[in-house]
């Protein structure tokens, strides 16, 4: 890279810079000064990695950006918050041109224009691989974050939107990297795909549970069924998923005609669907439903519900069998 | 790495949990809660990179972790600001044994008690090479904060403490590296190794500088020059350094004796002291230097004043130089 950090400074400021609501003292300084919420701050923070969480040659980096301040946000709507202020820190290799960086921060512009959000500052730097990190701070009223560890024996498990949409793209995106693959001239290969490259934070959708009385929530980030873990784990509960409730991306079941490709797999082990998982009371999923449609067009759909003990299992028919909480390590090798 | 994400999470979790004023909910959901402070909140983010700022070979994780929390707090120190939570996302390559892991959180630990912050979350990440980021929360009450660009021709400069100490510090460890050096058995040696190794945040001074009234302030974070010329830029001013009135860092000139290293040369364009420059009205800087000697230890050193135009002056006696605002450039090649 041939750009001094001054010069990028400089750019980076003309994308970030703007008055907006809340931001006193923005991109430039120190350091950012924000107005003080009434509400409880929400605090955040994720690392994508070059050659882990994503590779140069085949992502587009304004989706790249899009993407890092989504996965951020999600975070933040898991707890059932809103976000308000972003920082970016990002690590440049020499391989990158000016333009790569510009485009990536038009991307996080984009998003945090989506979310309502001011990206306020950060810090950029050399390195051996492009790694884009990225915080997010917002707000959430007192008492409403929802945590992953409120969940009871007896809540219905929920979840937005539908699952298995991001693993689906990828491996069309890898197909297409290695040869011609027929989905990307498909309306369902192009809506998969996009799902892998533009995830979208369910922040409306969250604050929407939170105030349903959700008992627990968690985003799904690496697998339905390893986050299940976790929100169990941490709740110490178990939970009952029944399999043909899973809702699955559409294209999912396209994709998977005449390959070895399992919807089922995708969608519970499949990860970055951004989906929020949350355990309400099994009167109020009617009703956090409707809202859920009306206000967001997001649909939601009972999966399955929490039960005493540990562990979780998988529900087809009359079959029961143990769901392993296996999901995408970030220290798996793929 | 032989470690898997959940049991980093939990090692993690151990070292940084806890209650802590402020915060709701800690480390371990998917964000932290934390109460909202009555005060503007100050936002700041900077990346540590391996093979740009650190090696992992000679760089002690305790002492590395120490400093990655210390030059994200000297922001905040330099908007006048008090931190409150840290995050932290970290990239390990596989050369990085848990071990490594867990004193570099003892390291942040170590800082964020020293001064009175949280570590409430973060992300950890496989990476090719170790990335530390981190980002802090502060405080400042509302109109306090002290950006760069309010510096005012006639207005003092005083830096705090010592510089040259870390570039001095650096060159012994590097000496140390390669072969046997006399510096190490010093008293001097040993301090400016410390410098570089230990920074601290000047998170009181910056406090008092900024109730003193400073006009404009930055941290010395990559040479005095270089930091001067970014508040000069800012404030649309220049200024006029008087090279005698440079407060050397203790051990700077015996390091120099009979070696090429120039003391002037390290202040002011070492970097990494992590001393607050400021921009003061000539009448407030007495009361200003009773104030930070007396509550802090500190010492605040006059080195010259703000002028007309643009541009720096270095002044010797009867001869007046222009100053290269030059500094440590993250992306120049070492």
């Amino acid at each position: 890279m041939e750009l001094s950090e001054l010069d990028l400074v400089r750019g980076i400021r003309r994308v970030l810079s703007g008055d907006a609501p809340g931001v006193v003292i923005a991109v430039g300084d120190d350091a950012a000064v924000v107005e003080p919420g009434r509400h409880h701050g929400v605090l955040t923070a994720d690392m994508l990695v070059e050659g882990v969480h994503f590779e140069l040659g085949s992502t587009a980096p304004h989706d790249l950006g899009h993407k890092a301040v989504s996965v951020n946000v999600s975070d933040v709507a898991a707890m059932g918050g809103s976000p308000r202020y972003g920082l970016i820190s990002l690590g440049l290799s020499d391989a990158i041109e000016a333009a790569w960086v510009m485009e990536l921060y038009g991307g996080m512009r984009e998003a945090a224009d989506e979310y309502g959000m001011s990206l306020v500052g950060g810090d950029t730097s050399r390195a051996g691989r492009a790694v884009v990190s990225v915080t997010v701070y917002g707000e959430v009223a007192e008492g409403m974050a929802v945590t992953r560890s409120g969940a009871r024996p007896g809540d219905a498990l929920v979840v937005t939107g539908t699952l298995g949409g991001s693993a689906g793209g990828l491996r069309i995106a890898r197909d297409a990297a290695r040869h011609h693959t027929e989905a990307l001239s498909t309306e369902w290969g192009r809506s998969l795909l996009a799902v892998h490259e533009r995830p979208r934070a369910r922040v409306g959708e969250g604050r929407a549970l939170a105030a349903a009385g959700a008992h627990a929530m968690i985003d799904v980030s690496d697998g339905l069924a390893i986050d299940l873990g976790r929100l169990c784990e941490e709740s110490g509960v178990g939970a009952r998923i029944t399999i043909p409730d899973i809702p699955f991306a559409p294209g999912l079941v396209d994709l998977a005609e005449g390959t070895d490709v399992d919807p089922v797999d995708l969608a519970l082990h499949g990860g970055e669907d951004y989906e929020l998982l949350a355990a309400l009371p099994p009167g109020d999923v009617d009703e956090a439903r409707r809202t859920v449609v009306e206000r967001f067009g997001t649909r939601l759909t009972e999966i399955g519900a929490v039960v005493e003990g540990a562990g979780l299992v998988a529900v087809r028919g009359d079959r029961e069998e143990p769901l392993e909480p296996r999901g995408w390590d970030h220290f798996a090798s793929r």
